[in-house]
């Protein structure tokens, strides 16, 4: 477990640490051995400086004017980010949401494999979706509990999802992937990530409309 | 245009706003005339100095012992981020996460309508994907300049990624929402969003991680 000597890094910087991976990755592929803060700030549009506090994270430290090894910067992310470790999931929902996920080959680079994926319609329960089999929502505590998943997905329409959560919870999930358009409750010791889809249109649209005003 | 005597939010308040709104939406169905701060941080576990800040860029004023006015706090949320106006929108690649944006009836009530999408696929040109008719690739870029469509969406595998933001930003867009898990380059000038998934998934994984070696 690669933290456990680790500072614990702030959730913004947790947030940008994938996107530089990818960058990493995408120069890696085109041959580059050394990347500077400067280079990863400006492909990002971010702050140099903030990308040099995010990186140093990772307990890796560029050298003046040459930068960082690339793929020493980019494997210590990827161990910072727990991804060498592989966690079991479940997903409930496979709509059109719940499909995009299951499809999602990064997942299991990125630490996380979907292992069920359950739905309530009778015409999907014991069919394959995106190669899993569909489960039967009745089955979700059980599968939960006897495998000790720590992750559920929840992909459902709005008013199915708390129910959903309520399950998983009940059955020993520690922690809840929310994409569903509503708002959950779960006990304090349960770790809740809700995907709000429309806060990054509401960047867009503001800036936008920021804009618009300036023409 | 409702932004034109407001500051400008800074991004994490924008991020922040469509969980309120929700959260209060979901109040105000439930019967609710009032909320305070306090009650808004603990249902979205955050902090109410910093939900107070937020939301005092709406222009609506809390009472003290009180709180806000429900109803109007929310329409201000609303028309804060633009939603009262409706801006159109393409998208590109009708793959599992764009049918899934094809379907999310919520886009058009957050001020976004998706009036055109687009595919490759011989198969998929001509049919209706989630009510929209799909249209060949090559016929983006005279889209979006005859019609003036200010907003385009990527939901490509992320090797198209790159070729399709070109057209779109040659034929005049002026923002960029990226689903591709792909860095792209726009010039200075173009919007760009990049819904990075796993970004939220490195905070659940971090805090399953820390919480792990806690254990």
């Amino acid at each position: 477990m690669p933290h456990r000597n680790q500072m614990p890094a702030p959730q913004p910087t947790l947030r940008r640490l994938p996107g530089y991976f990818r960058f990493l990755q995408t120069l890696a592929e085109a041959g580059e051995t050394t990347v500077s803060c400067t280079s990863i700030a400006k492909a990002l549009h971010l702050d140099p400086t903030g990308v040099r506090k995010d990186l140093a994270f990772t307990g890796i430290i560029g050298k003046p004017r040459v930068g960082y090894s690339l793929l020493e910067l980019r494997d210590a992310i990827s161990s910072f980010l727990g991804w060498d470790d592989i966690r079991e999931a479940v997903l409930v929902g496979t709509g059109d949401f719940g499909r995009a996920l299951l499809g999602y080959e990064l997942f299991r680079e990125r630490g996380v494999e979907i292992v069920a994926a359950f739905d309530v319609a009778p015409d999907l329960v014991g069919q394959k979706v995106r190669g899993k089999e569909v489960l039967a929502l009745d089955a979700l505590g059980d599968t939960i509990r006897t495998r000790q998943i720590p992750i559920g997905i929840i992909t459902t329409p709005a008013a199915a999802a708390q129910g959903v959560a309520d399950t998983m919870v009940e059955a020993g999930a520690k922690a809840i992937w929310n994409f569903a358009p509503a708002v959950l409750e779960v006990p304090e010791h349960i770790i809740l990530e809700h995907v709000e889809l429309v806060a990054s249109l509401a960047v867009l649209s503001s800036k936008l409309a920021v804009r618009a005003s300036a023409e």
